[in-house]
């Protein structure tokens, strides 16, 4: 038998509020299942989809899974071919960066397949090309985090410039994603592409404060700074319930909340897991009062990334 | 002989290339001294103004200084008045934060001359009356760190949160301030009230980077984050010369370089002293090769702020 490996890449939160296309932490649930194999045959075959409800291209070089790897070959120039089994354990369209956990939950298990030869920072890229394929747009605020861990800021995309930013340790986020689906080329299309000038000082304000929330462990300031008048404001009217849900998990304790993404996605930071289970169970009750069921997901933020959880030689 | 005590206020650099209009730091020269008197009669006095070849308002209500120190009468509500002597020892106009000197040097030292009923962060509203006053508006990115000392971000200006920023030991300031001068109002009126997102996106990229490089004590991430695609490309057109002078600077081995508030100033940081005199040399070179006279300036950050220089009982 070939070799195997199983990889889980975990779901992303993207913006962090303030921070619109330039931050993103992963999570350690839900996530995306990739299960790779070393072929004779040449070529990326995907023999198996499972948990999209059959909405997802099945040509590889529609998917993003796909994609990554395909980049990937080409980048190593290596004979033979590699088979996919994309499982998907987490919402499509959720504002959660699923199309980024597929593509590197299948390249990352795709690297180890043949040992390793890229570093993680060079495997960003091939995601970026699957993120581009499937999007139109190569952000980096949910393939970074997806990839590399942690929380991510990216400084700039031109040439492409990744800071991880250290966490407090009882920094917890709670996310509730809605029943709802919301295009993320729709959730674009809203927003202008001119703003204001006093509301972008606004903003750098507070992503500066952000920033220095999280490295000088200081949880008042990240409440602070956990503040976007830019996209939020547009994006809240997608989703029924929003401000409802929003007071609802900071009157529960939420040091912020915002909407993951481009949504319905919703996620909250908290200080210690049993705010952040009350800020949970609060959303859920907003969201279910405005007749939406949802899902609720609380997680430290993922230090590691993707991880191997299966292998065989 | 009723009690005197005389103060040093520093200049400042503010924006500091990305954070416009919510980043800055204080260096330790140039800056004002302020002379202040406690004096039976009621009422703020302007008994000499120096420095200035007249420029400045005499009226102690049309001078920050004087606005500053009737704010702090107002708002401790004490009995008699205080006399003030104002030194220049800064140019005007220059990008520097001349009026914040003026008006933190004086009211600090009025604080002390009252035995300190206010603390620093109680003092700012009355130094940003004064700025509003003489400047139209009340910026806070001159008087916060010219009152707190070091490297100041204002995360909000309603409410006011200034965040203090630890900045690595070896970061040296040059500032070159050639002899021109720029109306404040002027430099504002050629920025557009609306910008383009993907420019906010660029610039809240490198906001978190400076942010993140100081606390990280990052030096390269500190220089790769001094980009301004907001303020500088509208306002460099001010300053002649203004790309040979930043070409020399980062020549020379500067972290990076830009415009000092509004200008004419010009800013860089580099890593070491030896590094900052070569660079104000290389700087002041391309300055005069453009027929322009200048001064140059190199310091640390001043993590002090304003400081007693003498006392009279």
């Amino acid at each position: 038998m070939n070799r195997e490996i199983s990889v889980f890449a975990p779901a992303t939160v993207s913006n962090v509020a303030c921070g619109f296309d330039v931050m993103g932490f992963a999570v350690n649930e839900p996530g995306d299942i990739a299960t790779v194999r070393q072929i004779d045959e040449p070529g990326v075959f995907l023999i198996n989809v499972s948990g999209d409800d059959g909405r997802l291209p099945r040509e590889p070089s529609k998917n993003t899974a796909g994609i990554a790897v395909i980049e990937f070959l080409k980048r190593i120039n290596a004979p033979g071919g590699i088979e996919i089994e994309l499982h998907k354990k987490m919402p499509l369209g959720s504002g959660l960066g699923s199309s980024a956990a597929s593509a590197v939950a299948a390249v990352f298990a795709a690297n180890i397949l043949f040992d390793k030869p890229l570093s993680r920072n060079e495997l960003l890229p091939l995601v970026l090309e699957a993120e581009k394929a499937a999007c139109g747009t190569a952000h980096a605020d949910n393939a970074a985090p997806a990839l590399l861990g942690g929380f991510i800021l990216i400084r700039s995309y031109n040439p492409l410039d990744t800071i991880s930013l250290a966490v407090p340790d009882e920094l917890i986020c709670t996310i509730l994603h809605p029943a709802l689906e919301i295009r993320t080329e729709y959730a674009r299309k809203i927003l202008s592409d001119k703003i204001f000038l006093k509301d972008a000082v606004t903003q750098w304000g507070n992503i500066g404060g952000l920033v220095a929330g999280l490295l000088k462990k200081d949880y008042e300031l990240i409440g602070r700074s956990l503040q976007d008048v830019i996209a939020e404001p547009l994006r809240a009217k997608l989703i029924p319930g929003f401000s409802e849900i929003k007071k609802a998990a900071m009157s529960a304790g939420a040091l912020g909340c915002s909407i993951s993404g481009s949504g319905p996605a919703i996620f909250a930071l908290s200080k210690s897991k049993s705010t952040a289970n009350n800020v949970g169970q609060s959303m859920k009750d907003a969201c279910e009062k405005k007749g939406i069921n949802s899902s609720i997901y609380i997680s430290e933020i993922n230090n590691e990334g993707p991880r191997v959880i299966s292998q065989k030689e």
